[in-house]
């Protein structure tokens, strides 16, 4: 692996000893990648296929005759389509959860937040004052409406009705652009569903068609996924607030037991933190000093965000936990679990539990459902307790482990802006954009790519962003990336942070408390992209500017999910300038029609457009240039 | 093209004389095509891939370490998603449409079979007797909820419900078998958006869960797609019955405005043909004699079954009819609409008229929408007649055409049968199936592929079968091709069936005013194999034996959409052996598990298994002894 710079080179080093097999591995022996699936094109959507574009042999159409454009648009409409589904089914676990508190199935959960259901019913249109389980009986039929809204359908709601929680989550602005593009959604099930429809042979063959169906897509992850998830989970479990923590293989511990959770749905990661609590004795009856849990990925910083679970990992180093020799159990639940979790547990006496549809052979599973949450997470507990005596000798716990402060919420972060003003906490964040102390505001989110090779691409382009003075919100794997490099630090503002963008921190922190606030803010999981939208939308109003017209961009720099494609297509309806790395696979040559669109065309549709930079240095510059062209368009300070 | 044997050579001379790409030339360009796409090992589910099996080098696991036969699931089941949303967004605009009948808003259609409508209602649990409407009202509201039930719902309806219309089509046997699987569709949408979710990176990596999904997905197509389309079709536009007409390009007149309709939904090509009469004078006034409406792929197969509309040609040759220079229109809706139709208009005068979500860059896109069925009709009607004058002169009008039997439903097959035995019509059938006159019954359906380069698979195939005495049904553009050979006249009895077969036959035809039954029944279109499950089903409860047992097969011999894949694992989970060729892409050689399933252990699962066989004499051989193997078990005789 010479160009393989990933840390943990004393884990990748064990593991060689003893071995096992990861990922770095597998992703050498797939090289040379395909070249049709790297570009887009390659088509298998019948089986007269599959078919493949050569444009410079001039083959530039499909057997059915399907153009590059066609081809490309298709696969990335699909792509897209099961993106969104991953979050769609994510909240819907969410929402039935909530149904099953009401009918008191769910003893294990309670609503945590009930100010935040309230508000959530009155956005809905029904101020209820009455019983909470009412509130939620309300809520609930919402939400659910948003999986089951049929069009035309003259007796259940007229034409035109689309996704309650779009209507109370974008702007009115957005709501109109979209109505005029008619990508507004019906239900985001029939969405996915349709969006397989019109990719199957000799059905759309429209690319402009093909693209506006896929904004759509991208409507249904940003609101009956990631909207819906965020909101619920909040109602559960509480919004997250400052909080401080560690990250990194270091925060594992060698006298614990150490559980990893991994996967994404609080309904689980919640109640193993909770048993982990409740179960310390059984840990010291088997010689542990206790139970450690540990997060990995996205369910990891929904219990780094809530309770400060300290955070060992993201998705491409998710094997090395495993490889320390000294973790007990890995529970996952759904999405991003690799399949050889496995086989390298195999190797160890790692048990891997799994729970929900991530299901993997030859793993322990243990069936989770809200209904019998309590009595499935204690029994996953105890396995883990139960396992911490087949540890083996060869045990390597890196040192490697740094601070952050996680939980920023919204809500906490108009907290803390409250502190410089009580009456309008927004007020200091504004005038700052407005004075040009904080160039703009830019998400940093998504997965870390294997491809990447482990050079750092996030990290690289953020340290250039924050030294021109933008502030970075981050969420998922590449938060995790940023906190274990040291960004989520208040340290890292004195070191990395432009010169204005530090004093602007440095006030804010120390009306908190605090020497300053670090330069890139924890927002939580992708599905807290969400939360990403909120703060935009309240900056968007106080200015009276439309999304499109602020100073701010989005970067998913290391991609790698169908998921977090379908999320940047989201910020590219909402008018977001969205550099994506790697390339998506549309750079087929003879592909031109949608190329154009995305990366110019876009900007006069929804105003968002697809920025390209495969360095960190020509990614930060194309960002840089899109918020200076914005700061001009609107008179701002250069 | 030396080994396309394709028939209608002197239009595709005249193609290349005039410089006109066929689908012939592009599948050409596309050899040799990827043997990844072909094998099934191929995965693009995420951006750290592409990943290809090789299993002779041992890379037999994707990066994320995805085995060979996860992917290979994985691929299997989102095919089949995509088929299954084809037709389950069909049957969604029949029920909406009698939605909009009853809300007034469909002046255009009417409830054509009342008694159908109310013996559908009364297999829901109601048998209204008040007026139709609310019967409608109910049905529809039944029907939308296949779209619209969630699971886990406490206040909507409880854990365990499923699909209505698998409720009321599939045996009791059958729903248990189900059950016991946990396979029972929750609604369409959701399983198709499910299944895309399951699919993503780091989910489901258990082949057999995988499997066991991809099953539900088939009864999702069955139920929620074919049934729910044509039980609705037939309430609006009447239950098939016998009906004389032609096939092959010879029906198209030159003396004519000549339109085809080409797609799937009759809610069109049912106002395409009303409003072709009704425009007569029209065509008279531009110098035509008249206007003769032609069929092409399915919804060719709705009014050929129907009105007796002459039927031109199934998918393969579908850009001929423009290529003859005597098309003034070719109309088209959903699925199976080649792009390339529009590329070969534009050489020509023909008006490619796009509808619905068939959008085709150059196309005449007129909006059609069952609110303007009537004007939208016209207008493209219209379109047509206008076309006229511009036609050129080379025009070249095959003169071969085959005359035709069909109207199969099983009303008609019952209706028949009842010609023999009045007070028990299946009788005469199921007394011939014991004593060994018919041998079995073959369902011969599905798509024409250009891979097999014309080579009249099918027809081989169906020959050997009936001169065994295996009575043959058919659906789709097999069902075309067999009778472009002649296989649905009568005289195909006396030349190609067996002899107790012939003999059957003959006494039906007799009893019905015909010499004889043709040995290959027309039973519709593609969704029609819907009708093909209510025979079977018959069959099984008067013998009163599972369907699994009966002597029975079905065939796609020369399958290509997604739709004819999740069709034929409709089958399998009916317990149908089914024949698939090409082989589907299962066959990346360390896909073991997946392999073994589908052909062996599914048998002590469903009860169905996967047949292969890649040459006539093959395929027919496997379902030959398939049958004969259950007739012994039944104790049958040989």
């Amino acid at each position: 692996m010479p160009k393989n710079t990933f840390v943990n080179k004393r884990l990748l080093e064990k593991a060689k000893k003893e071995n096992v097999e990861l990922i770095f591995d597998r992703f050498e022996k797939q090289q040379p990648q395909c070249p049709w699936g790297l570009d887009g094109g390659c088509c298998k959507n019948c089986f007269q296929g599959p078919c493949r574009i050569i444009s410079n042999k001039g083959v530039v159409k499909g057997i059915c005759g399907a153009t590059s454009d066609v081809i490309v648009a298709r696969n990335l409409l699909r792509m897209c389509a099961a993106g969104a589904s991953s979050h769609v089914d994510h909240a819907r676990e969410v929402v039935l959860t909530l149904d099953a508190i009401v009918h008191g199935k769910a003893p294990g959960y309670r609503i945590k937040d009930k100010a935040k259901l309230r508000a959530i019913a009155k956005a809905l249109g029904k101020p209820y004052k009455g019983p909470i389980k009412k509130v939620a009986e309300f809520v609930v039929k919402e939400a659910l409406e948003d999986f089951r809204r049929q069009h035309g359908v003259f007796h259940i709601k007229g034409e035109g009705e689309y996704l309650n929680w779009l209507k109370i989550n974008a702007t009115k602005e957005r709501q109109e652009t979209w109505k005029k593009l008619r990508i507004l959604p019906i239900n985001a099930d029939l969405e996915i569903s349709r969006a397989q429809h019109v990719t199957t042979i000799g059905n759309d063959a429209d690319p402009v068609s093909l693209l506006l169906q896929t904004l759509k897509i991208g409507l249904v992850d940003g609101y009956a996924g990631l909207h819906l998830a965020t909101n619920l989970q909040d109602v559960l479990f509480g919004v997250p607030t400052l909080v401080k923590s560690e990250v990194n293989l270091g925060v594992m511990k060698e006298d614990y037991v150490n559980i990893a959770v991994h996967g994404h749905v609080p309904l689980l990661s919640e109640k193993i933190v909770e048993w982990a609590k409740k179960l310390e004795k059984e840990a010291k009856k088997v010689g542990a000093k206790g139970i450690n849990v540990i997060g990995v990925c996205c369910t990891g910083h929904e219990v780094l965000m809530r309770h400060g679970i300290p955070h060992a990992t993201h998705i491409i180093e998710s094997e090395l936990p495993i490889v320390t020799g000294a973790l007990e159990a890995m529970v996952v639940d759904t999405q991003c679990i690799y399949p050889s979790l496995q086989d390298v547990a195999s190797c160890y006496h790692t048990k891997i539990i799994t729970t929900m549809i991530a299901k993997i052979p030859g793993a322990v599973h243990i069936p989770f459902k809200v209904e019998n949450a309590d009595k499935a997470a204690r029994q996953i507990v105890l396995e883990a307790v139960n396992n911490f005596k087949n540890r083996g000798k060869n045990i390597l716990i890196p040192k490697e482990k740094t601070e952050l402060i996680a939980g920023f919420s919204v809500e906490t972060i108009l907290s803390v802006l409250s502190k410089l003003n009580k009456k309008d906490p927004l007020k200091p964040l504004i005038d700052n954009i407005i004075n040009g102390n904080i160039l703009g505001i830019v998400a940093v989110v998504g997965c870390r790519n294997v491809k990447l090779r482990g050079e750092k691409f996030a990290e690289k382009m953020i340290k250039i962003l924050l030294k021109n003075n933008v502030l970075v919100v981050a969420t998922g794997c590449i938060a995790h990336a940023a906190a274990q490099e040291g960004l989520m630090r208040p340290e890292a503002t004195e070191r990395f942070a432009g010169k204005t963008l530090k004093a602007v921190l440095t006030a804010i922190g120390k009306a908190n408390g605090l020497p300053c606030i670090p330069p890139v803010l924890h927002m939580g999981s992708c599905v807290d992209n969400s939360r990403i939208e909120v703060l935009i939308n309240t900056i968007a109003n106080k200015l009276k500017v439309p999304i499109p017209k602020l100073p701010i961009a989005a970067s998913a720099p290391e991609w790698m999910t169908e998921k977090a494609l379908s999320i940047g297509i989201w910020a590219l309806a909402l008018g977001i300038a969205t550099h994506f790395n790697p390339i998506p696979p549309i750079t087929t040559s003879s592909a031109e029609v949608v190329r154009k669109i995305l990366t110019q065309d876009l900007e006069s549709i929804t105003g968002g457009k697809l920025l390209l930079g495969t360095t960190p240095e020509d990614a930060a510059k194309v960002i840089l240039e899109h918020i200076k062209k914005r700061r001009k368009e609107l008179g701002l300070k250069q």
